[in-house]
């Protein structure tokens, strides 16, 4: 159920309405926007009857959402919503390209590195300390060392580090270090985690799982931003298919999908998804064209030496290459381009 | 396996090779390049003793091709394949737009439509006289009525015309009106139906069935090419997948690995992806960002009336519009556009 | 739409109805059964209104049927459907076991085998003539000489024969020679074809596509049944996934629902599905568990040499395994087992 | 790698060899054998040179284990694994039949449902107190309360329990109340978890994820066993896929396969992956009859008021029906019977 309040509503008619919210034993999630402020309730099992609401000073309209996601859908929030990072602005006019190596695996690898994305005109740096990986006996990332490091490559760089978080344990541990939070394809579904960073005050870039409907995707950010946070970016990285050329199939429709139903910004990681680098540079500008609002790639300065996803990481060149197509194709979908360096 | 003939090399070397292969008891397939010509071999259930052949004069190399499939390979064929259509060369430098009506309802609903199709940019004329549909008790389409409103829709718009072969009986009859052939998705393993399409002088449009791997879908290009017809265009139009928001799942992915393997033209066809119009024009733009060679779109006049597929068929504004974006985003590819109307 | 017929209808009343029928431009199809006849309605585009037909003498009710398949539904004909093929009865009390090499490769190989798999309790012989093969260069089937040879294989064995029909023109030749017609799973919506073996008299099975949902499967039976042949067998043979150890993955949920939503036999084939022996035996057991009406398997006197599917390909000592272990599953679902060889 | 000792070996010739492993910086898993001791060896890079091992006093074998997965291979365990649970042996002769509600909701609904569950030949109760939910706003089960009731339960049916962790958190508080800890679908490469649940005594029942391979399957196993909580029970619920009639399509082919390579015992959830009631006791026959250690099945007295999964939830006579269907099909199978109640 949505109240929509009247452009000329004052606080104390909003208030109103959230107390009689409240009174009915719900829980309202005012959503100001730029001419009204409409009032989400959640926590209903039952219908609620309108009258209850509608009639209440400052209300024009109550909405029955019948959709089972409301924070995350347009009909309760029309305007796109911006997840401010820094000086980044993510589902703003401009695209933003977040970069970096899939784990991060020592000071040397990373910091020089940060510099040289920064200068090739990367957004944010992208980096895992913490790495879900299928099999117990393979790398597992740096842990807290990793976060350090990375760290430091933002000092460096001044690049807004975004970084994974796979367990609520390692919550505090991430918040120090990182701008944004990442949440894998994996624990998607990980409701617990998700309601935790739901109570951080970091946007969150949200995965969507390999076999997650969108309905799946939505309720899945729906769960951190009933906790109260609403800087929430999702990310496609592709699904589970019978394909047998590709790691994952991405699927880009879900882009243009996502904007009509969703405020949410929605990037692209074509890098998991194709799982070989030849296909990244076609898909990341394929992702633009579709209407998302950036791109995530794993770039590493060695590849070949690569602890982890070394076939699907672009080196320093090809990268620049990347950002020289953005850069063409982005006014093309009528999006700001990224600054040349 | 394939003999890759000396650049200097004359016709009687490769008649020679060609008579060394038959008398393997094997199929030549010669293939003239610019600079030099290969002569593809099909027929080996076992391994052919290279030595055999490359001894003989104007040979410069034997190359054992260990992919299943050949003709479709860049392997034996470097050079890009463009199928001329009349004044269309698909696959060259220009993308090529192909719009019409899921099937041909009447001359009044497809004549004039043409026309504007033409004026606003199309380049090839799509219609169905023989529609595969999946319940028996469903609209099947005019046949040979709706062929002829083609041709005629063809004289008055001088767009060439695209539509769908479902059976070897209708081949003559689909010879004599339309200038390219499709393979609908559920025929691209009629093996019988693409013998006898390659043993055709017209072009084949190809679509990739709804469960096929690459692998399966190059081999049934296969198939044709095998018959002798080399006029192939291949036509991803989504895979099935758990999906819950579109009817197919669009693999834009296929669209630079196929490009990296084969020589064979590529296209798009969004709508019957999508099954719904919204998506059609920023997955338009997506599959020519990825790097196709073009679209082909489900236009009718009036949607609401379509007897097959209305809801992801444009109107003829919603065209206009993907023309007007398409002019847009196909030079940032550095492929030609399509002439301004 | 569907009339249900009183108990003590007369064949005038019937006559009647389906007079009535046909004056509304539409097609009856008079079911009948035990007690009672109904007449299905098929070729309706639009709503017919039931008060038309209600009111004829004999009839007790008319059913609109909402569901796009009609005849190969309960509604039109709550009993079970038998199909009879020489002595046997497919959807019968007894479970029938369809066994045979992938593909007939010579009369040595197929005819001594015939008669080891009737001792061993086998009710039908499968075997390929023609062959839906990926690639155009993989052994295609003899032809009309592996038809002739398993025609030579019925008479010493006395097993009745099924073979797979791949296009239209070679209909005739397959009729004269085989007791089942086999529509492969890569032609169950090549829709010209299950017309014209709609109108053949020889009953068909009819394997599911690799991607069909189960109203697509049931759609194709429809498409079969409603040129006039009802002897349609159904047959389960795996779906495709991103299985990783199995070649596709059996869909044995479909058993129990087709049971519950037609009266059409249905039969699983564990060997495709498969892909490797080792699982066929287990698989088969199961099959029978939840339902089917039979299962078919692939036997070859020695699988390694076989020029097909040879992996999944059992010998017939655990062909004999497998009949040893069907004959005490059977009578665990309360089935008649396979007469003790 | 995997050292295999001569049956004749000493603990000191073990422990020698353990010792050789620990200074190779590798950790060693002893793995007693009824006749002989088998050391696996993991944390292994690079490999290992078999001769520092196989020259030792004791040592029969050295086998390089190529597969990723090596505590839940046969490889290392040639024997199958039984995991006991109070009196229950899962994997052993008989059967496992887990039953009881979606989530628990009262004391109520509970308690006298456990008892009649036991006196109906159930082995173990299962309930959610803890329910991982697609939305935020639907029931999320009762907590620590529902564990109590649990308890109470198991005292009032002597039947051991069975409930869902869903995080870290939860861990001792789930350790005090149940007697088999679940690992759900979604939290299948939920890896802290995993590991979490590895150093536990308590057994574990993991099931797999909605969209996991096989090998996916073993090594989310091989996150518990390398812990060293070796008594895991793997659990087959369905996979995500194009189907129409049922939530999930349950993967029966996968019970085969692990039986051949993994020493794990392996269940059936039918209940979950069918989404409706009428599918359930086919497939659950079906599981036992492809040679799963058992089922676990959705009970609730009264489906229709259950706040969860109602419509795929029996009530007791169709579970009663079900135990009786069982009883037939299980020595069907050689495997023994659940005693009559």
């Amino acid at each position: 159920m949505l109240v929509v309040m009247k452009s000329g509503a004052v606080q104390s008619d909003i208030d109103r309405v959230c107390q009689a919210i409240v009174d009915l034993q719900l829980t309202p999630h005012p959503i100001p926007g730029k001419v009204r402020t409409a009032i989400g309730i959640t926590g209903n099992v039952a219908p609620v009857d309108p009258t209850l609401l509608s009639s209440l000073p400052g209300v024009i309209e109550v909405i029955r959402v019948t959709k089972p996601y409301k924070l995350t859908g347009r009909e309760m929030k029309p305007e796109d919503t911006i997840v401010q990072v820094g000086d980044v602005r993510v589902g703003g006019p401009a695209i933003t390209v977040i970069a970096g190596p899939c784990s991060v695996e020592s000071r040397e690898q990373t910091v020089p590195a940060a510099r040289q994305l920064k200068d090739l005109g990367a957004d944010m740096l992208r980096g895992g300390a913490f790495k879900p990986r299928t099999s117990p006996y393979t790398f597992q990332g740096l842990g807290e060392e990793g976060l350090r490091i990375l760290a430091e490559a933002r000092q460096q760089s001044s690049l807004p580090v975004v970084s994974e978080l796979m367990n609520t344990e390692d919550l505090e541990l991430i918040e120090r270090y990182v701008d944004v939070i990442q949440i894998g394809a994996r624990n998607m579904q990980n409701y617990h985690l998700l309601r935790r960073v739901g109570q951080s005050r970091k946007p969150v870039l949200l995965k969507r799982g390999m076999a997650a409907t969108l309905e799946e995707f939505l309720l899945a950010a729906e769960y951190i931003m009933a906790e109260g946070n609403r800087n929430v970016v999702l990310c496609e990285r592709g699904v589970r298919t019978f394909s047998d050329y590709s790691r994952f199939t991405l699927d880009l429709s879900i882009i243009p999908e996502i904007k009509r139903i969703s405020h949410l910004p929605v990037i692209v990681d074509p890098s998991h998804a194709a799982g070989k680098r030849a296909l990244v540079i076609p898909l990341a500008r394929a992702a633009i064209a579709a209407g998302a609002d950036g791109v995530m790639v794993e770039v590493h300065a060695e590849p070949k030496k690569a602890r982890s996803d070394g076939a699907q990481s672009l080196d320093l060149e090809m990268f620049a290459e990347l950002m020289e197509e953005l850069r063409i194709i982005t006014p093309a979908v009528r999006r700001e381009g990224t600054p040349t360096p």
